[in-house]
């Protein structure tokens, strides 16, 4: 780069070449935020440090006395909240599962180069906060508002455009009860990752819509064209294209990978014999129906047990259960969610140049072997 | 692999091939672990969630009702301890920084095959538990003993040995006053990533030695040689070699990156102007003594200053602070910590087969840019 611009250190979207390994900058990415390890799926709500994260630039360090939320734009009466005023509105807490849009983004072939996950970016924590259009009732919403815009603390460049993180919903779904500005997570107050002092939750809407470490809300009377709205969370097969917007979480079932692991392919290994399996099964479009497994690589597919029928926490995940009967050897796993609509989870990731909302079944390569199974390599000088 | 063994899932350690791109494999260990966003070194003592998290096999889900701490061996009397037991024997608070030991290894070359840290597997956090010591004088010592082994209730197989995560102290070690029985982490019980409901904490050592879910404390009079002892956590290089054993923490220094970042290079942008950078050191070996930092890519080194003087937290990283000027323009920015027997943290890694104890100087380039700079390469269909 020249000595006064950002072009070369923020360069466009990329898709990455055949056989290109995962770069330094997306391991950058894979070392700051993280997913979910699976076996915390045995917990009903995500234990705090164990829900994923992903955070686009840094994370900012508020002072809860200084911080304060301004609500304008087109409504009635501009207003200025602290953390004090809002906790004196009305309360109400939503058990969410919430997914990162670019969930299994790495697996794409070819791969869009960006935080390359594999599955995992995924978690339910417990939101307690004041619903959003209690506020925006208490600004007043102007004749002709359209969309509410959500500016965050955090601030950065991306593909060469400097910005605070802004994203927009419709004022349909910004008036849903159950979206709320949130001040706790899991019972405590939030944590700095998750949007210390305020964020927005948006349940059934992926993640890069809860705008974090919230510092404005506008009311517009046009869609909001920011780069996070426009140009980045698009689904597009070319470069170029206007591409349709990401919005709900598809449909998505994740096993607990079973029995215990091999340290560096994380294989799994699990004896001979009856074997409880278990995961989560969720959805931001229509609700969860039934889910599937299969132990024979796809071949073959039987309803596993589903717990609740989502009505306590229409948002959350639901668990389900698959007793299999375990035989020596080679093993591939999946379950699939299916909904009330009649989706069914695809076997082949839906492709996109962003790496946005796919849902492809996961596929948990096993190995059934007896206790106490010799090893067959034996520990060489190859292994120090 | 054929059907009885592990062999083909769990192979032999290696080194990656030249210009080999990180894999899936170390990808899958990146999205389940992870470092520590560098900007949390604003805070004294790492919130919840961004303590750096590593996990050889699965998180164990342990019923503290059912859980109990075996202290066997070369003891005068066998112990089993719950966890109210534990609580009521004396009690200690100690901050300590942990870093883990493979710090640093995926900027290695060539890159030792293993979780591909970059540099930011580090946190500190107040523990609370008894004395290590005080157990084990409950238990008492018995004549001869020479280590004290500790085992987790983490299971898995690595390089072909299936195995319960275990490390072994020599007695000395294990004595010294500030080793903790840990069920506290940050003045809440553990978290289940952290070990609940009890761990090991060794200040001064590397991560590895601070055993999680532990379950099982026993004497022994003569040298562990288990997997994580005698084959992995060596510094060897070559194969074959019975290597060194890594032990404590070489001093590091660390810089939170100023300004801004750019989301998928990382690479940050300040304002020309006074920039106030700051940052931490930290050494389980000789104290801190100074910290230098240089603007100019290494060519010079000026002092930081300093705070604090280890003697309240001796365990625990020290802030540091550095008026710098910056000019419009790239810079390299880097700080290394000095320690009081003179050892000064090193420009080059010091490579090793497992790619162990890597205390290299960290490099942040920076790009100064007056506000509001013009985009060079434009948005155009390439961005999309």
């Amino acid at each position: 780069m020249t000595e006064s611009g950002l072009g070369e250190i923020s360069g466009p979207g990329r898709v990455a070449e055949v056989d290109e390994g995962i770069s330094l900058e997306e391991l950058a990415l894979a070392a700051r935020n993280h997913g979910m390890p699976l076996e915390a799926m045995r917990y009903d709500v995500t234990p705090l440090g164990l829900h994923y994260l992903l955070i686009h630039y840094d994370i900012p360090m508020l002072d809860p006395d200084a911080w304060r939320l301004a609500v304008g734009g087109l409504v009635g009466e501009p207003l200025v909240l602290d953390l004090a005023a809002l906790r004196a509105m009305p309360r109400r807490t939503v058990r969410v599962t919430m997914e990162c849009a670019g969930n299994g983004r790495a697996r794409l072939d070819p791969r869009p180069v960006s935080q390359p996950w594999l599955v995992e970016a995924v978690g339910t924590a417990e939101w307690t906060g004041v619903p959003l259009r209690e506020v925006l009732g208490a600004a007043g919403l102007g004749a002709g508002a359209a969309e509410v815009v959500f500016t965050g603390a955090d601030h950065g460049v991306e593909r060469g455009v400097e910005q605070d993180y802004q994203r927009s919903l419709p004022v349909a779904e910004a008036m849903r009860e159950e979206v709320l500005l949130a001040y706790e997570m899991n019972g405590a107050p939030l944590a700095p990752q998750h949007g210390y002092p305020l964020r927005l939750v948006v349940p059934g809407w992926y993640g890069m819509t809860n705008v974090k470490w919230l510092r404005d809300i506008t009311v517009t009377d046009e869609p909001f064209t920011g780069f996070q709205q426009a140009v980045a969370y698009r689904l597009r097969q070319e470069a170029g294209e206007e591409g349709e917007p990401v919005t709900r979480i598809r449909p998505r079932a994740l096993l607990v990978p079973p029995g215990f692991p091999d340290f560096m392919s994380r294989t799994r290994i699990v004896r001979p014999g009856p074997v409880r399996l278990e995961g989560r099964a969720w959805s931001g479009e229509a609700p969860v129906e039934r889910v599937e497994v299969s132990v024979d690589g796809g071949l073959s597919w039987a309803p596993a047990e589903l717990d609740g029928d989502g009505g306590t926490h229409p948002w959350a995940w639901r668990r389900f259960r698959f007793d299999w009967t375990a035989g020596p050897g080679r093993h591939e796993l999946s379950a699939r969610a299916v909904t009330a609509d009649g989706t069914v989870q695809p076997e082949e990731e839906p492709w996109n140049r962003g790496g946005f909302a796919n849902n492809a079944v996961q596929r948990v390569p096993v190995v059934c072997v007896p206790a106490g199974t010799p090893v067959e390599a034996p520990l060489g000088s190859e292994d120090l």
